[in-house]
């Protein structure tokens, strides 16, 4: 897809117009820019550390942009996209995983001892990863430790420990692992309650970051943590308020800094974290951060084969699924300057194809075949990774800059 | 992903001793090699053509393979995919889908017209659909008229005519639009039965295929194709024994040959085509084709933190659910030559993350920080896509090739 993008500075050529095969994945810079400055004064006027997830977009000329407005560092989960940061010359990266593979410890290693500058974390949660990994650490040599905090987990969740005694073990090995491993803090991962009831989800937030607090008292009153500051970190995109003012709260013996990691705020989307925004808008009681989505996919009608079906040109390989079909936004009439709205119209993606969207649409929908259609993603993690190239867009829709993605 | 891998010949790198870092899409050689020749022989023997749908790897050193074999030519479903396979060569295309856009049409023309060798074929289901084609194949200016091909579609599937008398009044409407449009043939795409119910199935593909042969006569004695051979097409990787069967019975008055157009013959799979492989040696009562999977993610135990839970370094930016999530096949102690089956023996995957695989396992389940495992995709299209550079392995799980794919 994109392949014959040209990448680069300010082009005339516009997506209204047909100046480029469809399906595209198009970025609105403007409520780009606005996120990025937005979300930047609101965690610094929270008084937290943002550290955004780069896997959301895995785009340098993003994350460049998330840098230069001032983020402390980027998050990662996996070695390969360790990789594209550190070739960007990210300084700062905290690695919000379990590292393993003696190949990912290797390069970790190797980017510590090759640049004094760079400055790494990532996650430990038992004591015979923490063995393994100090050992990998002690082959692969890294010059200096390497930072880890343990990774406290949600029951039935992911990886992280389930109760402050295994924290408390996981801790002493790190110590014992001295001078390869060093802890500086405690860290989780509180997304997962977004798949939860709604009502169950802000009291299971509470109880979980409540977890991850009695980890850092347990550990900073046993003189666990390495000294100087400690690191408490949550925080994907939906729950960052609960958060902040929970971690924030913690007492410790050393100063400690919170880190949240949320990556969707760049975007935002139409569907998942349109609604969680919504929830923490309700929650905090402010409009703060006012963030917009910024992502849509544009596909082309290709059949109206009956009367309330039509058929677009992007499918499950254009746009992600996970957390619900993309809604439709808008329909453009192929050649001219007219547009519909779409939402709330009775338009409804009822089936996908590899290549296609199945559109159940009402009487009236006037579609023809031809006509342009541009659709919102719910969680753009899982759109932005279906695409080699994006395309940043004014508000008409004039490419202004064609981004690649290093997935 | 891969990033770092070397793309070319020979390497001593191996998967299980973790000289790559995990995940990685591996596809094993043996298989590979064995399918394509077997698949060829198979449709050979069938007396059918054989156009394989490129758009399930999009790799050329897998279509080169393919086409050195003696396939007739590639199928394609997007602008993107044709630009790929024209770019690498490819002298005969079937672009199984409508052909809408004004620049995916002025890129099929400009290569109609820049190579007398490139024979090229698309689709068409409505009189409007023509004439926009039409208007904008006079406009870009071929050279020569361009090969469509009536769809005839499902009743609430995707593209495609839902009767006969539609079927005519398309070809009527390619007619007027001489000499910009050629009328070569009948299409369908009987794979949407797939997903109806077991028993319905054969019946339904008998009936759509009837359909189409149905279409087929109806213009053929309304003596709508243009002189020359006929073509009449359908075959996804489901059901291609009745595709053949079926529409080689059909008696017109000029030649004609059948086209199949099955991409995941390449790989299989562990899960939707393993399945209706099965199915379609039940029906024939042969054990041809013999197709075996050749496709595997292997990825890494992150984590052990409950204990039936066993949680992985692959997740679902590493492999296709839309036909269920991919089956634990091996599991290799990290470090050692040990390995243990995985099939039958009670993993699971019961939840999916971006990066992570959450398995339920069982009791005595013996796995490991570190130890290596491998998945087992259903719908290979949708776990090719995921990946930059896939490996081509041997049986020792050697990497004897990195290809890349042109998604």
């Amino acid at each position: 897809m994109g392949l014959n993008a040209p990448r680069g500075a300010a082009s005339a050529r516009n997506v209204l117009r047909e100046d480029l095969p469809l399906p595209l994945c198009v970025l609105r810079a403007g409520p780009i820019e606005r996120n990025i400055t937005r979300f930047q004064r609101f965690t610094k006027e929270s008084g937290v550390l943002l550290c955004p997830h780069a896997k959301t977009a895995m785009s340098p000329a993003l994350f460049g942009r998330q840098l230069a407005a001032g983020c402390w560092g980027l998050t990662v989960a996996t070695c390969s996209q360790l990789q594209v940061v550190r070739r960007h010359g990210v300084p700062r990266v905290f690695y919000a995983n379990q590292l393993v593979g003696a190949p990912d410890i290797g390069y970790a290693c190797g980017e510590l001892r090759r640049d004094p500058g760079f400055e790494f974390y990532c996650l430990v949660d038992s004591a015979s990863g923490v063995r393994l990994l100090a050992d990998r650490v002690a082959h692969a040599d890294p010059g200096r430790p390497l930072n880890v905090l343990v990774e406290g987990g949600l029951p039935g969740g992911r990886c992280g420990v389930r109760d402050v005694g295994t924290a408390v073990e996981v801790a002493e090995a790190v110590r014992a692992a001295g001078p390869h491993l060093a802890l500086a803090g405690v860290e989780g991962f509180e997304g997962l309650v977004q798949y939860r009831e709604p009502s169950r989800r802000e009291a299971d937030v509470r109880e979980f970051l409540g977890f991850l607090a009695g980890i850092a008292e347990t550990l900073d009153g046993r003189g666990l943590f390495q000294a100087g500051q400690v690191l408490l970190s949550a925080g994907g995109s939906a729950f960052y308020d609960l958060v902040i003012g929970q971690l924030k709260a913690v007492r410790l013996g050393s100063p400690h800094h919170v880190v949240v990691r949320s990556g969707c705020y760049l975007t935002q989307d139409w569907g998942a974290y349109a609604s969680l925004l919504a929830d923490l808008h309700q929650r905090t009681g402010s409009a703060d951060p006012a963030l917009e989505p910024a992502l849509e996919v544009w596909a082309q009608v290709l059949s109206v084969p009956e009367p309330g079906l039509v058929i677009l040109s992007a499918g499950r390989r254009d746009f992600g699924q996970d957390a619900g079909n993309p809604v439709a936004l808008t329909r453009v009439r192929r050649g001219s300057a007219e547009r519909w709205p779409l939402r709330g119209s009775g338009w409804q993606m009822t089936a996908v194809s590899d290549q296609h969207a199945h559109m159940t649409v009402p009487p009236g929908h006037g579609a023809e075949v031809g006509d342009l259609i541009a659709l919102g993603p719910s969680h753009p993690c899982t759109t932005f990774d279906k695409w080699r190239v994006v395309h940043l867009v004014d508000d008409d829709y004039n490419i202004v800059e064609s981004i690649p993605t290093y997935f």
